[in-house]
């Protein structure tokens, strides 16, 4: 593992639950769902009483007895990865259900439909659930915080106050709409079984309907075909996928860097969990660094560029060129870049330490410049005729408030710069009613 | 006009048509589109009966009476320029009506709501309907050409045939499932009226209840408000937009870069039309570029990379900062390319010459090759224990098809290259019909 | 103006200086210098008296009688812009002189060498000058605040002290790097004059030694031929010039970003100068935004990923295809966002506001933890087994300092913290000596 | 192996040599040169004479003693990877030895230093030298084939004739210079010992002169400071670094891309030499596909975007951010893409078949086409006043080439095309033996 040059291995997988990853992005991985994929064909093969289902068991039962090794192997010797897995599957049938494996398929039938059958179900058994908890974290901390006032902030300066929970709750409506984009993106994933150019040619000298043969084979792995293929799936689909992947990631690390911002020494609202034994730094004992924030906005920097590979991926000659044969195997990445900074960001935020003293004091700084805000909204509202030129010189050029002729309710109010909140803690309360009731209902 | 530095300005939106965009884009529009958000926001004062509607007409009347010239002069006295737009706009009102004016609005409730709207109408207006008559233009030619066989080619070599129709289809269901996506983004696009730091605190003061009160405003301008917004909209509703726009352009540039490779001197399948009087290269009298393709590719390398921007621009720290301050300006271009690329290929597939003896031609070269697929095909389901190899060992070690043990109905599909389309006709009349239908219908 | 939709055009390039950009990158400067490289070229013609002098001065004085207007109307006609120059050109000489103008050479020999040429002029004249007025500012700041002692921060967290010249000397070296970096790419940027295909075709027929005069005609405006040349010169030389420019931006965006943070109102080192009437925000009017810092981390974002276009538009099928006509148009606009952003900043470095109080109060606040470091290198040369655990107990678990056992010299130390800030006065200084030297000599 | 997710680990470093780069960029190999680093600090301090040289080789000893198993398992319990280096190293040195580990330095002073090295290392030793072997293998072909005519192609258009030595100069020429560029940038990388946040501060309370014992330091590795460093190096050499690495892949894309496409069907002039064995595709046993010129296209659209990143990684806050921790990790698999691209490059270039009859044959095709220039030139030089237009009418308009009166000598050279190739084979020459000469020179 440590001989790997790829940090994902040594360093970011090193962990026992990437085994969910690995089970669908890993070599491995990929060679059993091709496998598997092959023996839904001759399943639907069966189906159609071309051939015995006992032929179908046999190629079924082989799925689990071919190892990568083998086919690494066969394909060393015959430099063709797809057409090795189906030698090593016909090694162990019998004679009769050899022809059967394959049969008609173009290679890109059968690794098209498995990335998106492997992708599909990866989304669903692993990445969903990972941002699903990270989403009820999020809630339960934006419910808890809802009325933990604190001041907002705009261009790095203070502004008005809003509250802890509040601006948590943004990242639970942004995590929300992604969570709904990747499961539509998910949902759309699409499969094909229509030959070396997409018309289905050696197709229609077996099957009577291919285009009906393919709706089959494919709903076997509970996937559709698109209206239209040629050796390869339209990228379109998985595309829209990775953007779902990536613009999800892009949610995450502006979460982390607002954080990491809210732990800077002279701001201190929150602070990343830090166990007794950590080293802070080798030569200065005592810091305390944001460093799984830090992180997350790395892991951003590192996958998001790569957004820019799917799309030249959308790039193939006529019914396809081969420019994608490497680019595309590295997709499972940044699915797994997202599962990480998931799972990281889950686990920072159960033990997140809220510092109520940091935010009260920080409020405090802004008293006097919140109420400025309230007072042009109040004279605006009474009518001035220049309300906000008024405030402005109020503060910039120190005009007194005393002559702007107040109401002793509004006095009241300027006198209280924290309960100038708005509506924060309901909102709050509803942006996590109303995902919590869209996400998490059984 | 020539003294622009961009080459949107002076070369390529260099038409009258371009006028339709620029409404939407250009700085004229962008001003005209913040008069009117200010001016619908006063129409909702007056809605709940804050003001009178005689003073929601007065504003409603000064959009048409400021001018971009007046707002920039403003804007350089005082340095913000929705401010300049409000001020200019005071201008023309009564003293009485003044004060509503942005009345509890934060700069930015103006402007993501005047990008939400502005973006959603010329998307609606101009770019889906010129993407929508390309798509009619494709599914013509896919129509007329539907049994014009063509050589399949896979890695650049000849696979098995296809028609040409069919190859058309490809982009017909393509471009079919980028319009959705663009329609689907472009009706998420949301406003927001919820104040500095999007706790609605200036609204609070002001109106019973603020939630409610920015229903009704987005909904005069046919928006709704995203489930939390900060001083912003969240970002990703845009990004879906421009993942859309992107994602689109680059199935144009792969249509373009399909048609340029048939366009090659050897290959000589389709040509773009070109005029009597036209160079087609400075010294070198005789040649006949495929120019327009060549744009659409250029094009989507100029701003294909422009998502990098977008995916950058999630990231705002706390309630905003200003770091997208000017990148947003620039993603109004972005959806100007698609349309440039969209208009041009719409005039370029309408004069598209197709060359029926070169297709013929170069399927004759792939005749004996073409034939190497349905033979492996009909040996393996005649049962045939390695037809794979068998057929490999035929075409690339020379022995004789002779010894293969055909039935004569199967020398027939054999000595009919040609025919061997498999359901291409079918298909991309399905292909036509279902998009046709989905997109087309009244 | 303002019904462009670059918003270079309404609002970036909108005051007077910026006509030395458009000098170069505006449509008008592209097209005087394409006559202008066509002038060069019969010069070289006469030099080698294949024509006479006349003929070349006749030429030469048509550059200055041609219109951008005439250029486009006579290129709507034969749809080829660089004839149409050739052509309007040919209208303003003799009949004698015509047949010189563009002879032998292919449409990119002049337009490769004119982007060369103009490239290198706009470096020269605009932004090398530009970028050094800024890097002397900052050297300026660095010597006027070497003493200013500020608390050093990694990880947002503080660290040890630094001064704030220091600090500023970091963008010294970085810029000075850079700088040296676009001298170098700007001096490398080649011409061509090798024909159609670069094999000197059409040259041979002309001239006997072509490889020899397109030296010298090169040589006349100041450039050099590659080792090779195609139809184009090599990509690479102009994809340097642009990672120069990309990663100047990068450092001037990494300096902003600094500076914005440390405006942040917690922290509040520095200041961007702000005028009276300047409104901060159109509904919080006490708010002092970093607005400029702002901008140039946004002109960042928007043009930084443009190199991807760059490294795009390294592919060019064979002798080139014109994959990049419409994307090298757009290079301008990088070197632009550069030129912008230096001259901003120059601006903004000149008002800057440092305030000292700020300074030192922030420091204070890292008093007790700074003395941690020096604490722990002082216990290590003293030979504590494990002083590096001894100190963090000290700060994390809160065992007493008193129990190191530390010298009188050592605590007088540890009780000046502020003093800690190793060589930094010497060592901006020597940065700053070395800068000026090698970049500011006459 | 086959269970990692990074397809370089199972799939494109799954042979034998790839152990010279897992040397420099596996984590046991980062984690040796760590070691290695921090041992060549106690060498300096006994260099100074501050430890004894015991001292300094009992660390040098420990440097091959410590395993990265140890390293993670400390890391483990204290949460940082460098300190658990140092710990692991002082496990294997006497008490006296233990201080003197890590003395004085901050992480990234270790890190950084490290990063160099090994970059510069990998570069030297493995990078380079493959890049001069096949920049060695192009030369020879160019030579060989410098005589061979081929038709020039512009825009996928037959242009006029070249050689196909000389289109393989191209290619000779551009990676010389990339070369070039690379040893430069090689050259440039820098290390630093200046502390934790750059001013010297631990080293001042140490040594007499922290300047020059960073340089001294630096040297015993080969390596030089940059005039100013924060907690880390500034990250524009190691930039420079990658631009260089990725605008070589740049060429050998395009490289692969000319290839493939001369490779299509209908043009075949040249053709990857294949294996008997091999499967060309699973379903049509005839097919020749160009598949590692398809790889290294797809290599390039896999890691060209990762240069993104990169820009991204310039902007650290202050004295430094962490939010390079896990970006800066994966640089070595830039480095690792381009060994990869260029090993595979050396090997299909060394069988690759250039198919003499094909370039006849297509230059035949071109034939009547191609004298347009010569006949454009000829007519020019001889005084035609419209010498353009009136060849564009003869092969557009079909007028007599008989009515232009060209003489006896003009006739000979419109009648033999292919003799139409200017000076490719001298310049082929030239080119091969300039960059032979600057760059195989022992």
């Amino acid at each position: 593992m440590y001989s790997a040059i790829s940090p994902l291995e040594f360093r970011y997988l090193n962990f026992p639950e990437a085994e969910s990853l690995r089970k669908y992005f890993s070599e491995e991985g990929f060679i059993y769902h091709l496998a598997l994929v092959e023996s839904k064909l001759v399943a639907t093969y069966a189906h159609y009483e071309h051939c015995s289902s006992q032929i179908a068991t046999q190629v079924h039962e082989a799925v689990d007895k071919i190892t990568v090794e083998d086919v690494y192997a066969e394909e060393k010797r015959i430099h063709h990865q797809l057409r090795a897995v189906v030698n090593c599957m016909a090694k162990h049938v019998s004679q009769d259900a050899k022809p059967w494996i394959h049969l008609g398929a173009t290679s890109h039938d059968i690794v098209c439909t498995t990335d998106a059958y492997r992708f599909k179900q990866c989304s669903q058994l692993v990445l969903q659930p990972v941002l699903l908890e990270l989403q009820a974290i999020l809630i339960s901390i934006a419910e808890r915080e809802k009325n933990t006032v604190q001041v907002g902030r705009t261009h790095g300066q203070h502004a008005v106050p809003i509250t802890f929970g509040f601006a948590v709750a943004e990242y639970v409506s942004r995590l929300g709409t992604r969570i709904v984009k990747l499961q539509e993106a998910t949902d759309n994933l699409c499969g094909q079984f229509s030959g070396a150019v997409g018309a289905y040619n050696a197709q229609s000298l077996l099957v009577e309907n291919p285009i009906e043969f393919e709706k089959t084979f494919l709903g076997k792995l509970g996937l559709s075909p698109a209206t239209h293929s040629t050796q390869i799936v339209e990228p379109e689909f998985m595309l829209d996928y990775l953007h779902a992947c990536t613009s999800t990631l892009g949610v995450l690390a502006n979460l982390s860097d607002d954080m990491r911002h809210l732990q800077r020494t002279e701001i201190g609202e929150v602070m990343e969990e830090v166990s007794q034994k950590q080293v802070g730094s080798s030569t200065m004992p005592h810091k305390r660094n944001p460093i799984h924030f830090e992180h997350v906005k790395s892991l951003w920097k590192t996958f998001m560029p790569r957004m820019t590979t799917g799309y030249m991926d959308q790039i193939s000659e006529h019914q396809r060129d081969l420019t994608n044969s490497a680019s595309a195997r590295f997709y499972g990445e940044i699915a797994t870049a997202l599962y990480l900074a998931a799972r990281r960001l889950k686990r920072v935020f159960k033990g997140l330490i809220v510092d109520k003293e940091a935010l009260q004091r920080n409020l405090q700084m802004a008293q006097d410049k919140i109420i400025a805000e309230p007072l042009y909204i109040m004279l605006a509202k009474q009518g001035h005729p220049d309300a906000h030129e008024a405030v402005r010189r109020c503060f910039i050029e120190s005009d007194a408030i005393d002559d702007l002729n107040l109401s002793e309710e509004q006095k009241q109010i300027i006198n209280n710069p924290q309960q100038y909140i708005g509506v924060a803690i309901q909102k709050t309360q509803q942006v996590c009613d109303y995902w919590r009731q869209k996400l998490h209902k059984k």
